[in-house]
């Protein structure tokens, strides 16, 4: 992996950008310089640029429908699709999505092959549609989808699309100790947007997420409206983007 | 530091405890043994073992009273001395409060001195209280206020307090490269409560946070109420504590 230190990072990519505010990140952790990319860089017009989601509730969903449990994932797709593509009118540069993780794949195998299955059909739908893709997960694995194993290195040029995949927030940290977090690729979050009503991370990149504001919906994931995402944006309007300052 | 793998910590210290569940922390990170002590133990009773403090608003409290902004500092001490005395009470095992961060140190120099001093009161009061305080920052800087040096290391035998002073996240972090955090001897957070209204963590123990759920308070911290803390304890129950599984 590319590792600079972050200083480095910010002189090479952001040298234009950011002028102004203190650079938070000019310390010296050892971060691949991708990770950092525009780092100083404020949101836009205050449209975030970038955006995580964690799209929970999809067993509580099928549990509601009279489904069982694991039928939930699949009413999952089309949702991630549609807000993807409401990003990218949007004009956002890059999304973060909660595949699943490896504490997941200690739910009943019935489950972890329909959450598996369920992440394999979004990955190969957005890269066809041109979302640059990457899938950020532990492929050294047996939980993680020998299919994806293309898209964990980054392809395409569309908007960056980061697919959380058999990830565990020790695995990402674990990599420091080699110089870079294995999620190095994933660059600062400015907003996170989570369905289900649980207000936590639950491990969703821990370093990323460090000054990202968090936006709460109850509506479990199956049931996505475009207005959920409205909300958050306007929600995401009214907070000040201090950075820790 | 004394450092192992997490999955002998469990072993050490957890080997009676959690029986039944998945040791969520059992892979390779190594972290200080003191970091994840009983990291499988879930909140007895709904009660949080462990409960983070942000306490935000001090500034904005203090233009809303006509007061100097740095003037806000000193009626936060107070409202965590009480606070903590709540915790005990209750029994909570642990506390973590964000004093000030390294980014807070770029501020102006009269506020610098405002919240450094606030911090020092706080810390000499509620170790004289009894609680096993334990300072968490960067000492090696001029920022940290040499007369708490002596609490780097955790004094006492009192409930445990953790107090963040010139506390950095990639200051945290870089601890990894040599095989522990900086805040090793900080455990799993359960609960983190913040008051002024921002819904983030703000670089607050990134490590500690990943599974803990996170309340947020509009007042402004000097118009801490023992109710909210209350309020946030009624609202913990309620939520599944399942981390991450």
């Amino acid at each position: 992996m590319n590792t600079l230190t972050t200083n480095d990072a910010t002189q090479i990519y952001c040298k234009d950008r950011g002028a102004g505010r203190p650079n938070v990140f000019s310390r010296s952790l050892p971060l691949s310089a991708n990770a950092w990319e525009c780092q100083t860089k404020t949101a836009k017009n205050n449209v975030p640029r970038h955006v995580g989601f964690i799209p929970d509730g999809n067993r509580r969903w099928a549990t509601d429908h009279r489904l069982s449990r694991e039928a939930g994932y699949v009413h999952g797709i089309k949702p991630g699709l549609l807000l993807c593509e409401k990003c990218e009118e949007l004009g956002i540069e890059e999304v973060s999505i909660y595949g699943f993780t490896q504490d997941n794949t200690k739910r009943p195998s019935i489950q972890k092959q329909a959450f598996s299955e369920a992440c394999i059909a979004f990955a190969f739908e957005i890269a066809r549609r041109g979302a640059a893709l990457l899938v950020v997960g532990d492929e050294t694995s047996a939980q993680f989808p020998k299919v994806l194993t293309e898209f964990r290195h980054r392809q395409g040029v569309g908007m960056k699309v980061n697919l959380l995949v058999n990830y565990g927030w020790e695995w990402d940290l674990a990599g420091l100790k080699n110089g870079g977090l294995h999620s190095g690729e994933v660059s600062r979050l400015d907003l996170i947007v989570r369905w289900g009503g649980g207000c936590r991370l639950s491990g969703f990149l821990p370093v990323q997420s460090v000054y990202a504001d968090f936006y709460v919906r109850d509506e479990y994931w199956p049931d996505f409206d475009l207005q959920h995402f409205d909300d958050a944006l306007d929600w995401f309007k009214k907070q000040d983007q201090t950075l820790g300052g």
